[in-house]
């Protein structure tokens, strides 16, 4: 396929996550042969939202305002800041429906591997948040991955050092689970963290 | 995540093929936090292809000129004339380096279940491409699936009751393969086809 305006498609399209060479000629066919709107569409989505998405200034999440809306939402309980590393897993606590307090979005993660250090994830921004003096507890619901937990463990100590009472989501068997089938370490941690009643 | 923009962004990568809300999600993220360069270049990408890629008016390929490279080039044999169902099994034969004539690209094949009839893959135009007068022998080069054998079958018979050569892409052992593990169909077709050397 020589004509110039397929391939940058092509290479445009590659450089969404998980998308090869393969994929991104299937798209970019799909897309001319049988969904042309969609691929109006798509640009028009992606130049608005390019423009229009920036980062709540309290919270860092994804926002089309200077403040996102539950940030601004005075129903919130401003004594509780919840710490996730990105919008999805914001969303996922907010499906919950079991927390009222405000958030903190790292969008990303501690991973020294990948050259990503505290200023990477605006650790001190996350610290003067919570200093702000509303902010009774910070409760750590970074992933239970290994960039997680060493995520949650820097500002556990630091915030901790600050004088800031720091919780973390419980690690345990999961909901619905058979315990022949949860795997040890998540057993281990239940029994570890076992709730009397 | 509550932003109009962020969802519309969201909605128009679920039209690429193989993506669900979940990537569509991921991409949308990586897109708006690492690479907003990536987004603007894949926008501008996308409306460039779908104003000026068109189809080839001779092969019915994607081209930007009324007529394709492939078509205009003098040194290709006229008298040879190859149909394949999309671009890239277009781009598979060209990379053989084995076949020098012309192509016809249906864009498609029939498929009674999803509704694609004849008229809808361009038939037509491939009967009276194939009766220019120049070409000599139609070689089906459609993939070796039950709606690709059925669309050689229904082109074969069409050619050749207007008196044209007809072939088929030989059916066989692949190159590099041990029999042991080829499938016993594979095997029965290369029995059948046999050549004598």
């Amino acid at each position: 396929m020589a004509e110039p305006s397929l391939q940058a498609l092509v290479e445009a399209l590659r450089r969404l996550p998980g998308v090869g060479v393969k994929s991104a000629s299937r798209m970019a066919f799909h897309l001319l042969q049988h969904d042309r709107e969609g691929a109006q569409v798509l640009a028009q989505a992606l130049q608005q939202a390019a423009t229009r998405i920036r980062h709540c200034s309290l919270c860092h999440t994804f926002t089309e305002e200077e403040v996102c809306a539950t940030c601004r939402n005075p129903q919130r309980d401003h004594g509780k800041l919840c710490v996730v590393e990105t919008p999805a897993d914001q969303a996922a606590v907010e499906r919950t429906q079991a927390y009222n307090g405000r958030y903190f979005v790292l969008m990303g993660k501690l991973s020294p591997l990948d050259g990503i250090g505290p200023k990477d994830i605006g650790l001190e921004k996350l610290f003067s948040r919570a200093m702000d003096g509303e902010v009774q507890e910070v409760i750590l619901a970074t992933n239970f991955t290994a960039e997680g937990e060493a995520t949650a463990h820097v500002i556990a100590e630091a915030l901790k050092q600050r004088g800031l009472k720091v919780s973390r989501l419980a690690r345990g068997v999961p909901a619905g689970s058979e315990l022949e089938y949860v795997d040890l370490g998540t057993i281990a941690h239940a029994l570890v963290d076992r709730r009397s009643r």
